[in-house]
């Protein structure tokens, strides 16, 4: 088939105003220019999702996303692909009711509310053969990528130890209790799911761990605690993780760890050294080799591989950051959908887009999480 | 005046296949979505220039930037300003025909070639009382803003010593010699102009020193060197300032210490306390007052100001690099354009944009740094 | 009583050539000049103890602890205190002989090889009533104290969260099957003791935690893995555990992090902020407030507390070390023998030194987290 | 000859109650158990010398340096060696008096305060074939050592440039008008001798730029401020410096950078590759070489050498600092003196202590960099 002469077209449901992740998808969709956005519905009321839509010179405005299920399903330019930035409890019904139309989807984590949802999302999207991506966004640094591909070649050996941890303080205090709107959804169990530091970045955490190295998690020990007072979802996640083949884990996650940011850091350590990054000074990764100086690599440096130059777009030295790994990941939407609509392969570093297998993982990890901690701690299968 | 309602219409001038600034104003003009590229000519050769257009989307293609202001002069929904990214030589007769022309300007830096390039440019533009933006880069960063808008208040007293670096090491060998088309150019005089490190990163340096204290330079005693053999202009700058009201700077810019990627680093010492930022790592601000412990702070945190918080786009702990300095000229600029066509006053921030006067005082250093050099380092007035 | 006129008489037991630890406690004994090396039987051979005690100039040598313990009893002037730095397996038996003989005790860690000999020692302890000290020597850090002192004062709040880990890489291989000394005693289960990892550096971790919180540790739950194969001990250490009171702690410590050299790093979590620091570069500690910027605190920067001054010798800037830290166990330990030997009371800082309960609690530490690990990662009492 | 069966003998002068480097002297002194501190004139007052002699359990107390010149020359075990640690302005006449009558010295720095002085020092060191050590301690560090090692083996090709600086905050403020002794002295022209942040830390930054590079100065254009009213010495250097061969450098010291603690940081490049050392953080040494990745050297690390393995005590990861550093000299002079009882060469190692050429070399900078400063800061000879 020929070349594609257009942008993508896309289009988007929540993300209204005041919303950050779907301003943050706006931003990393426009990054590369492969997406124009031409449709959404981005508010649950219809009145603000229309006038903000007008705000940002979106041209379809939909009062609902069931109306931009119909509207796009009819529309003779309709949109390739669906970005899905609500609370987690509608990305079920969101990304079911686009896929059953036939339409890509991009979809924030958590995946779902429940392991039975993710599933028949999985299965829904294998019976549809369509394209779905999981915004687990530290998946989409250039120093990420790089420790995947550096391991898959063997740089660390048989990987042994992973510690990982992903620690913010936003949520020290009570603060869904002063109206503060991304506190509130984000504690509030109808909106959130089950976790809330669990689903909200202790996924992101395992998610890395799994991304990274490429090994299959076997079981879990947990223990989940909620620090503030009349909090209803957790704050703080503390496991131990056993994969397949005898690699073990530290996942730490905690929202209540006053002072810190958003300090997702990761120390991997196999027979043969071990890697360092830490996401809040992302350009830069520490390799350890085993008896012999530990090194610094950086994103367009002398030893960046193909997976790490390829999702990068200044020179090293020019730092880039959460938008741009958030941008590659849309790059890499990019590439699956117009490879399928030129009928031709897609160039492979894109297949390391998240998807909805990684969804399944995800919720099954939170649900073998809770369930170990509601055991005492006892080892549960993931 | 009534809100506008649509896009500004942007134009771009140079920035082909392989350019490394073109693509970079690019999307930094998308990152906030306030523009829409529209119009280009690309390259210098025709062909190219059109082909590259339909490739990256652009409606109106243009053979020369000739061809361009009269097409645009022309057109019923003329671009509101145009972005210049041409090798140095060319950004002033293109920046003066689209002035001429009654189109705003954002030029790349430095901004011409000669003093009287500038001055002239700077006249213009003061006769036609369009907008014109010179990207100074590191001045979109917040916290090179923060910089500014806490030393404004007070915050280290009356400003004494200024250490300011910018080192690469890109060029520590014959790298032009090899085919490489950015070194090319940049060490090519006719292209480039006098200067080389001088001109492509030492006026970086010499605008951030100023730009973050609110400083008038005095006097410069200057040394600069060529140190890889067959190079025609300099890779190496070493200067002692003087600033009116008795500040001193130490300013060292070189494009051959071998290893370095791109650390433009500032130390600032006042009578009250010191702030230390380093480019490579843009997100935080140390702050040392006297007799305090020292603070860190960053984008988002407790201490960040105005001009930092507007300066910025996701929450601190999730890294912004230089493509969201870089894009936030351009919002600078949109503001500024908006404002105008809105018949409102802009938001005070946005005036923070370098301008033509910035490129004169750059040129004006360029002069005196050369002066000095050839005088012995004897000290001379910028 | 009146002021002691002299340096005090330290004696030695172990620390033979070659051997790491006892040149530490002569260097660390030395610092500060409050210690004259008198008496020493520093190796199992006798021939070999004599020979290098002579090297050293210590004046009287001896062939054996057993000789020593003697000859020090009926001497003029005996010394006033043993070093004691022989593998952990006699820690026990040179203590109690040393003891009976009513002479002071500097013990190295881990204190025993079973929570029996740690109890009798205690009992000992308590029934002769001299003084014992255990060189836990993380609690010299000048930064380790400044935290300790800031958490008493409750400058965190209530303690939630602690994250500690201590990792190391030099056992990454079978080294001990090289020939290499250290390595062959520390994975001598005959000498080491039941723990490797554990004993080694996982103690220095708990008790790290214990004190800079102050918390009393309630529960453990753990997986002791050994990843190098025919090692006779373990080499790497997950825990959660539990507090009094309900705060918690992940704890991970491992001899097979390869390229880690030394890297012990604590995070303290509370209601009012937390505190980072890491022993490779002790030197400083950062404080972060809730809601406030984060702060740098130096040794003696201007927020250093008595805790932190008292414990460093030269001004902020100039960095401190390992040695340092370890010469303050010993200053304090000289502090406790001359205020008893003055008849006065000590200075309280000196009371900080690590001493016979903090070993008892450590042993019961190595049992609970066997035991733990036994019972599949069980919840067990600390 | 025979071996040495001592200790060596030391003395003092200078370093009484409340004086930093006379008390960091004597624990450098220790570190390594090679000298024993027998004879002091600790003070320029005959009671106090005595008295704080005997409080240091020193056995031979003088009440000057005439009487203790004159007593230790007809002692039957004179001391071997005499550390001067007084004021600028008397090293050299102590010095002198030490030499005449046959004894090794350890200096302070700055060696004198004039070039006359510091040639006839030299001159008397030639003559008497004695040992003369000055402590620039920042020469003792092993990193710096190793900087050194791997520049003379050609790691960086030929040196291109060094930017070193040496910044602290401690006397922003008339610190000398509180009462605050070291503030006192070091700004008084009678006792510190002409230049103030110039001899006291701009001369250890132009040390550290030869001895890391072997380099030989040539000329300097320096610019020396005092920031501070009423001060009288410079609080302020900068400069411009050429070295034979081509080579080039910046050379920034400051006391008014406030907030800073001491801050003393070199870049060095060459043609193929750069290193980057600071002082604050001193058991790092990172080496970036042309076109491979960025390395870390640690102490000992797969990659230290033995100039820094032979200056380092415990293993890397176990930080050292600067009282390691300065005890590394005190282990060099004690080589260089037993090396020559015992009739035998010494480790080469050992030579790289300073000496009185250093200090010869070290006066020189200061008049010239007066010089230049009062000449407009025109070039020159170093």
């Amino acid at each position: 088939m020929a070349k594609l002469q257009r942008r993508l077209r896309l289009g988007m449901v929540g993300g209204g105003p005041g919303a950050f992740i779907g301003a943050v998808h706006r931003m990393a969709a426009r990054l590369d220019d492969r997406f124009e956005l031409v449709a959404a519905a981005l508010s649950s009321n219809p009145e603000k999702a229309i006038d903000f839509a007008k705000e940002l010179h979106i041209p379809r405005a939909y009062g609902s996303y069931q109306e931009m299920v119909e509207g796009e399903a009819k529309h003779a330019e309709p949109i390739d692909v669906v970005a899905i930035v609500t609370p987690n409890s509608t990305h079920y019904p969101v990304a079911k009711a686009f896929l059953e139309a036939g339409i890509h989807v991009m979809c924030d984590k958590p995946m779902t509310i429940s392991v039975e949802e993710a599933e028949d999302l999985a299965a829904t999207v294998k019976r549809t053969g369509l394209i779905f991506g999981l915004t687990h966004t530290y998946s989409g640094y250039p120093m990420v990528r790089q420790m995947r591909e550096m391991i898959q070649a063997g740089a660390l050996g048989k990987i042994r130890m992973i510690d990982v941890s992903y620690i913010q303080g936003w949520l020290a205090t009570p603060l869904e209790n002063t109206g503060a709107k991304q506190a509130e959804w984000r504690t509030d169990p109808t909106k959130t799911g089950k976790g809330g530091a669990l689903g909200d970045i202790a996924t992101h955490a395992y998610h890395l761990a799994l991304f990274t190295t490429g090994l299959t998690g076997d079981s879990i020990a947990a223990d989940v605690t909620t620090f503030v007072p009349g909090r209803r979802v957790d704050d703080n996640v503390q496991a131990m993780l056993r994969f397949e083949g005898g690699a073990k884990a530290n996942l730490y996650a905690s929202q209540i760890a006053a002072g810190f940011e958003n300090d997702l850091s990761i120390r991997i350590s196999g027979e043969k050294g071990s890697f360092e990054w830490s996401q809040e000074n992302p350009n830069y990764l520490h390799h350890l080799p085993l008896n012999a100086a530990p090194q610094l690599i950086t994103r367009g440096g002398p030893t960046a591989l193909p997976w790490a130059t390829h999702s990068t777009r200044v020179p090293s030295g020019h730092p880039e950051g959460y938008l741009e790994a958030f941008g590659q990941l849309y790059s890499d939407l990019a590439e699956l959908i117009t490879a399928r609509l030129e009928g031709r392969d897609p160039n492979p570093i894109s297949t390391l887009l998240p998807g909805v297998e990684d969804g399944v993982r995800g919720m099954k990890f939170i649900d073998a999480t809770l369930d170990s901690a509601q055991a005492d701690s006892a080892w549960t299968k993931l």
